[in-house]
């Protein structure tokens, strides 16, 4: 009982932290650079830190965490999967969006593209989430997928699925250090090495989505927080349940 | 025994990427940052990513894995928790050093400290780290320290140090993301995003350094490679060995 009362406690923490990130992504863009808009310039690209933040990190860690609350255990798990898949689609739609506003702003400007570990490690972790998304679909949410497969393949798709999240903090971290350099150059803005009031800021968004990162990850690896596994003759009577 | 076997190919594997690590981290100070000095210039500089690379990631990636290798079952655990910590202490020297490796720098070059978003997560992960292995040794290898103590923070030490772990490897990506934005500039050397050899090779150290940290969680979280635990009759004859 106290576990599920710490649970619950960390849970809407974590809802609260990961909403934060977004909230302050959007301020990040709005506050200091000059709002957003379509049109491939620098208000374009500044959809590219709300979007990859709301869709790679925070309804990724939403998804990734679903299954621990324990209200969903008095359901089928069936239908927790399809909210699970939603929201990872959604989170899928989100990060290619977040894609396209930074290759348009690229191409707008005429700046090369993919040349940072940023680009690299952002765009691995992306394509490594499609495929992983694309896989779990094909076996955990297809009738025709045996029950053998899914057993066999549900802890990597959920190691996998953690190893990606990680990523994109890695990637969330790494962009953001990346555009305070790129922007806050000493001529055309305050230099990054004033600590001018938007560094300040940005710094601490990427502070926030550590943790938020790290409250995840924690309620991802608590053995006492995992659902309770059903027994085999369950799972043989629902096997979309695996 | 296929998974004994499994281990040890894992377990090789990554011993090998840690080194090509830190091989590959002071090839690249060394071929395109003019090499190695301690006289606070840019040659001091190149000590840093070489001194964080083996001491923040590597050698604590290597002491995290090493309760997991089947040949240490053999001994008396208190015999490896020496090597653990001794590891550990190594690694948080070579990180110090690496430190005041750029705050000479800096310092050299009146270059503010601590404005990067870089630096934040850097330096609080090597101070998290001091901590960790200062509680870790005043809890486990103090005599005095009681079993109850050390049964109740055993796995928030262990998930201390996996979290450690993935804030080194942040801070080692975001760190050669910066250092590539800052020097390769345009102006005093090719720029970063004309992709010229130093700028790939140390994209490839990036990569490189996420595969290894990868490799050292899967390890880390695999249970069927958890060294197994002793039961409470043992661990009542052998207070040492928690």
């Amino acid at each position: 009982m106290a576990s599920t009362a710490l649970f619950y406690v960390t849970y809407v923490f974590c809802l609260a932290l990961g909403l934060l990130c977004v909230v302050c992504a959007a301020y990040w863009s709005s506050r200091w650079r000059g709002g957003f808009a379509w049109d491939a310039s620098a208000l374009q690209f500044n959809w590219h830190p709300v979007l990859m933040v709301t869709g790679l990190l925070v309804l990724c860690g939403y998804a990734a965490i679903m299954y621990r609350v324990p209200f969903t255990w008095q359901h089928k798990k069936q239908i927790w999967k399809l909210v699970h898949s939603g929201l990872l689609l959604s989170s899928l739609l989100l990060s290619t969006l977040g894609l396209c506003a930074v290759f348009d702003f690229h191409s707008g400007y005429h700046i090369p593209d993919l040349y940072s570990l940023h680009s690299w490690v952002g765009l691995s972790t992306t394509f490594l989430f499609a495929l992983q998304w694309a896989l779990g679909l094909g076996v955990f949410m297809m009738p025709c997928s045996p029950l053998g497969l899914r057993k066999l393949l549900k802890p990597v798709h959920a190691w996998m699925g953690g190893a990606i999240f990680i990523l994109s903090v890695i990637s969330c971290l790494s962009g953001i250090n990346e555009k305070l350099l790129l922007t806050l150059n000493g001529s055309t803005a305050e230099a990054y090495s004033t600590l001018p009031p938007e560094a300040v800021f940005a710094n601490f968004l990427g502070i926030l989505i550590v943790a938020f990162g790290l409250i995840v990850l924690r309620i991802l690896t608590n053995q006492k927080w995992q659902r309770p596994e059903q027994t085999q003759e369950e799972s043989q009577l629902l096997p979309g349940d695996s």
